[in-house]
């Protein structure tokens, strides 16, 4: 017996709306059916403000001009806390690590957003990032988050190949220009088990020791 | 070191998206974000696309006047198709169950939605569902698809309590109003292993043994 399967028996615009949940990241034709259906049985209310929320997202939130973060004014709101320090700026590559760092609650300073890292062999050159922004940033105090001069750039770049890349890339030019460069610490993951770390994971941690402080304990 | 969690530092159209994307079946904290920022990253006509999407499908999509089916033509397009054989009514739970079905090719009928089923603990009485607007198609040929008198009723109902108790109740009710009623075989789901069935199944596979036919073979 002939099964037509994945024919669309769907009225065209609920055919139309699983079709575009399913270009969303992680979301397969089976999430997007149950997601359309949510939508069809949710209120018009409800509706309209996830429709709204998609329309205001794409035209209100715009890139900082100084760190590139995502922001829906400008400057960003961490560009111009008097909370921050910006004489110390962190690296990342992509707004989302910025977020990551920020719900730690740890770091005081500002950022600068890379919007990417290098990688040659995906032919993205230094010049497709927002590296000249950093410098910048750097040799015109008055560009800087404040108008404050930067101290230190902190790379907080992904540790794999393109990141360390960009990193290496990154240091050898801020170090031309008289900048104090650190990175993020590698080692241990907190919580995890040494028994179970990878090789690279034990070698950055053996490499990276770090003297014990009383309080630590 | 005290950290915050779960902290917003998203600007506020970007956290509202991931507010309303959280809403929907199956999306998580961390889904929600993935899926706000790949809109974020996605042209603005991509993204007006799926917020006219959202929007459309509320605004066009109604249910049929005549088997509640989600339509966006009245009545749907089952219901006025000159392929489709009126007399026989597939009754279902839900249109997700209809759309099921449909992808199978393999009936021919027409539908009846119930928008539910009944369940007394829930709440659900046979007066919340369409089971009135189905009488009615019955007993008013011109109330039917097609104008054409319905000679069979086949219950698709869920194959558990409460689909047993709305099948039970249809089935009496029907029954007075003197058509056929059949419903859904029950049995060994097809690519299964009968080792693994449970005592339901395969009781049902044996009480509704089906005599075989050669060209099964």
């Amino acid at each position: 017996m002939p099964l037509r399967h994945n024919q669309s028996v769907y009225p065209e615009p609920v055919e139309r709306l699983i079709d575009e949940f399913t270009r969303l990241p992680g979301i397969g034709r089976r999430s997007a059916e149950r997601m359309a259906f949510h939508v069809l049985k949710a209120t018009e209310e409800e509706a309209m403000r996830l429709s709204q929320a998609v329309a205001d997202v794409k035209q209100k939130v715009r890139c900082c001009s100084i760190c590139f973060n995502l922001t829906d004014v400008e400057p960003c709101a961490i560009c111009t806390s008097p909370q921050r320090d910006p004489s110390k700026v962190l690296v990342v590559e992509q707004a989302r690590d910025l977020i990551s760092l920020e719900q730690t609650g740890v770091y005081k300073g500002v950022y600068h957003v890379l919007t990417g890292r290098i990688d040659p062999l995906g032919g993205v050159e230094p010049g497709d990032l927002t590296i000249a922004r950093l410098f910048d940033r750097l040799e015109n105090p008055e560009h800087n988050s404040g108008g404050v001069k930067i101290q230190e750039v902190i790379l907080g770049l992904n540790p794999d190949l393109e990141g360390d890349t960009t990193g290496l890339y990154l240091a050898d030019e801020l170090a031309k220009r008289g900048v104090g460069v650190t990175r993020l610490a590698r080692g241990l993951p907190a919580g995890s088990h040494l028994e179970f770390a990878s090789k690279a994971v034990l070698a950055d941690a053996i490499e990276g020791r770090q003297a014990m402080k009383l309080d630590d304990v």
